[in-house]
């Protein structure tokens, strides 16, 4: 592609800030040629993703920039690990806008130095270009699984537990966190539940795992009842789930203690980047000790049931259903016409 | 990542028509789950790269949607065949405007079905999102090659004769045709230069061909000059060029002619993607064979040489210099200063 040629200079910081993140990946050719070349070991399957995010729409425009750089490394980090994949390297395309600042990428290039170090990955190639639009960024990640046992939405089966990892819920009330409407929270939980939205903590030591125990498996960006769904979709199954037990931090059980709304907020919220799977039951006993051992809660929230769609009971089993109000109890529902 | 919640049903209407374009490739999973999956066969290396397009700085508001989605293809490719890679796969991630309408997005569609199956390459992955400012493109390639024959832009040794395949500088005259800035030249040429800059023609067929005969490669997308500037650092040398050794196409030559000042475009302007490469002297009739099979042609410029810099020679073997106002005869400069 044509260099950008109104801004030369950053254009050449550039270069300088994300070389040396390509250290130690011999592929990666020093982020001076065409491309990247990788070798796959024998026997392993690589694993691609791709995730873009627009100042204002998936972050907001006065994020730290090394949050911004470490929350779009996370992301794709989180459906890799979704797939049990374990990840090996990036690459970013970047449009940056034309008033960036010289201090702005510095920061932004220390974010991404910080997570590329923290998960053992190399950015490994990329382009950066000029928008005269909000920042855009889109980083593709490459991971590696055993040939064959990658773990996919469609494998979901009737009679499979339904778990989720971590705490749900956290994403969506981080966001208003984050925009300063949550005034009336726990200044203490305001503050968890804001870097849990700019910082989401991909599961890549759980996912791993979960290869051989889980049936099906994805991460929670949509929200868990859309994205149950699109598993149910992709499975040719149903799901039946307890909004009472879904798992919450102490900052979100303290939201919808005060104010029973936050449950619908907590089931189709996005930005969670938990992973949501499916195992057998006699899998179990194999997943509290992975539970024990990587540190990450495993909670079964519901089952696998044959047909199609997904089902939210409440306390007393009774179907949920989800209005223009958000979600609310079936048998209070006015209209009264089936989910 | 989040979906767009704003446009839903555009955002249906892309996935119904991106998901066909994944026919064939089961590893793409049909487009509906985190990631997809890719077993390079044994001993192959794959070939990675990534190119953003911006709206207005890329390609024009007004390019057709499918051109638009077929010279993405297209850069990418011609990244993978400088390497000397096979392409396999290609992954988008796309930020559109919110007034996106459902005929630009099917027009697109088109143009990328239309190109992928002209290289037999499959749509793998992706990520659709919403955004208040230019359609911003990102695509990832993949290629493969036999492991370790990558060409690099570091193989360049002194003695190496330099080549280029194609014409140089329909690209950047191109760019002018299509804003309607070639008025003088004649209507076919301008038909031609137009069509060269919003669809180029990454010489896949040839980069494969190169492997084992060629010592460096790269594609030229910045400009010439600029491009075996870089090829010349990469492998800590110099080169020497002539300026009326440079392959032009009849429009372009026809601008030349009329203007010498249209040289400095070609030597500088970029969007060719073409292929600059280095090879030994005894490679010539080699390449001769290849241009041959390929249908490509094939045209020496030049020489690499000891020491670092790219010399332009003018038709009587004094070199040029690109002073504020283009190119100029470096007997001719009025400052005097050396390049």
């Amino acid at each position: 592609m044509p260099a950008v040629s109104d801004s030369p200079d950053e254009f050449r910081l550039i270069a300088d800030l994300f070389a040396p993140l390509s250290r130690g990946y011999p592929g990666a050719l020093g982020l001076t040629d065409d491309a990247a070349l990788m070798r796959p070991p024998p026997g392993m399957d690589m694993v691609l993703t791709v995730d873009a995010m627009v100042e204002g729409i998936h972050f907001l425009p006065d994020d730290p920039a090394d949050l911004v750089a470490r929350k779009l490394v996370r992301v794709n980090l989180s459906d890799l690990a979704a797939k049990g994949a374990v990840p090996v390297a990036v690459m970013l395309a970047a449009a940056f806008p034309h008033n960036v600042t010289g201090a702005w990428l510095r920061r932004f290039a220390d974010g991404l130095r910080l997570d590329l170090e923290a998960f053992s990955i190399a950015l490994i190639g990329g382009d950066t270009v000029s928008t005269p639009g909000p920042l855009t960024l889109s980083l593709t990640a490459f991971g590696q699984v055993a040939a064959g046992t990658a773990l996919l939405r469609s494998g979901a089966r009737a009679g499979d537990r339904i778990w989720v990892s971590g705490s749900l819920g956290d994403g969506a009330a981080g966001l208003r966190a984050a925009q300063g409407l949550l005034g009336d929270a726990r200044p203490e939980h305001v503050g968890y539940l804001a870097d849990r939205y700019r910082l989401p903590r991909p599961r890549t030591g759980l996912g791993p795992e979960l290869v051989g125990h889980a049936h099906a498996a994805m991460d929670v960006s949509d929200g868990l009842v859309q994205d149950l769904g699109h598993l149910c979709r992709a499975s040719a199954v149903g799901a039946e789930i307890r909004a009472d037990g879904v798992p919450l931090s102490p900052a979100v059980a303290a939201l919808v203690a005060a104010d029973q709304s936050w449950l619908a907020t907590v089931l189709t919220g996005g930005d969670d980047y938990e992973l949501l799977f499916t195992a057998p039951p006699e899998e179990t006993e194999a997943l509290i000790q992975i539970a024990a051992r990587t540190g990450v809660a495993l909670t079964p929230i519901g089952s696998v049931v044959p047909g199609s769609g997904v089902t939210v009971l409440d306390a007393d089993a009774v179907p949920m259903r989800l209005g223009p109000a958000g979600w609310r109890h079936f048998r209070q529902s006015p209209s009264g016409d089936a989910t």
